[in-house]
């Protein structure tokens, strides 16, 4: 079983090291000073070409910026012949013009955090039971749309990081923000405090790619009753 | 030590029965036929008078309406000589103006579920340390304003509910709601989805006394930055 990567940022990086039981390959071809550095520090068979990583691969995981996940796979799905596992954080949308150019297409969403232990990964698509020997080394769930799921997740937490931030700076006001996270906690669970800090600085690091992932949102659900979301890319943009 | 109780609804019943170590007090006086049923199932002594509860308790407890908070803190409030103990979802303003009336005033906000095994209970005021008693049978916070935090703590849960509400609604339409409360139960802990379901059927059952609350949080805090807030009051208005 052979594991191809196109696109080797902290997903890849991350996943070679958890499957390092299979063979994983990859190319440094136009990549940057960084990724080869990471590529270097894994236990990954470097090949000269993605063409040649594509053909080789028993499954080929697309990692890589959401703007290139259609140019990955427009350039390289042809040449797999295996499974194409898209991981990156694409709109419904561009997961359908994926699958145009791929046969064996299967969308995979990572909910949380990849350092997890045993990372969560949503699959979805014909194929996606195919991937199921993975289970001993990631949590996997099948789902309809994965890319409409994680999208879906993601209009409530980021209301819910909006929240935070909106009602933090309240009790800010009040020197009650000690107590505010205090409170959450004893009905929010323990770990309400540093989840919520995490919350709001991941928001405000990150600022920029959220704002456009929730106008991407909006866009593509063309929902009226997204009133919430909408005063929450307002709050994200007075950041 | 004798604990009184004007008024007695649920909050008051189920003190009445945490509290059963100790004296406990109250009167029928104007009280409903559903709350002289409660009193009845209690176990505590009927005074003739609330003015004679007010008198002869060394805590009393006013856990009432919202509205008939300031009117029992001006009508009793006089005759009591221990520990006024304000336990209503009342605006930090209507506290201060209840402080006016009574002498030894601690604000109390009970936090989450009153049917807790241990009922969180957040105190402030500078006679609240004379209750640190109660902690063996209440779990007991002190801050600088209970009314305040219990108010910005308000922001943040209803914001959460409307969040749900909003992508709930989403999932729904995509047949995924389900999926929706699975992912996120996996990062936002076991209880996600029955806590969430809690959520919202609760906004759904106290909807109008939810609107009245978010008015008065409003109009309280004259603070422009309130975007979110603004919003839930729509979407609480809109179901």
């Amino acid at each position: 079983m052979i594991i191809g990567f196109i696109g080797f940022g902290r997903v890849s990086s991350r996943l070679a090291q958890i499957l390092s039981n299979y063979e994983c390959i990859t190319s440094c071809e136009n990549r940057s000073t960084k990724t080869k550095e990471l590529i270097k520090n894994s236990n990954v068979k470097v090949l000269k070409t993605n063409k040649e990583v594509a053909k080789k691969s028993d499954v080929l995981i697309s990692a890589n910026s959401t703007k290139n996940a259609l140019k990955v796979a427009s350039d390289y799905g042809k040449y797999c012949n295996g499974i194409y596992l898209d991981l990156n954080n694409i709109s419904p949308e561009t997961s359908q013009e994926i699958s145009l150019y791929v046969t064996n297409y299967v969308k995979g969403a990572i909910i949380g955090k990849i350092e997890r232990e045993k990372p969560i990964l949503y699959l979805s698509g014909e194929k996606a039971s195919n991937l199921l020997f993975l289970k001993e080394y990631l949590d996997i769930y099948f789902t309809e749309d994965a890319s409409i799921l994680k999208l879906i997740r993601s209009i409530y937490t980021k209301s819910v990081s909006a929240s935070l931030i909106e009602s933090i700076a309240i009790a800010e006001k009040y020197n009650l923000k000690n107590d505010f996270l205090k409170v959450l906690s004893l009905t929010e669970g323990n770990n309400f405090k540093s989840s919520s800090i995490s919350r709001i600085n991941n928001t405000i690091k990150n600022k920029d790619r959220k704002i456009e992932e929730i106008e991407e949102i909006i866009d593509y659900l063309e929902d009226d009753d997204l009133i919430i979301l909408n005063v929450v890319l307002e709050k994200f943009k007075d950041l």
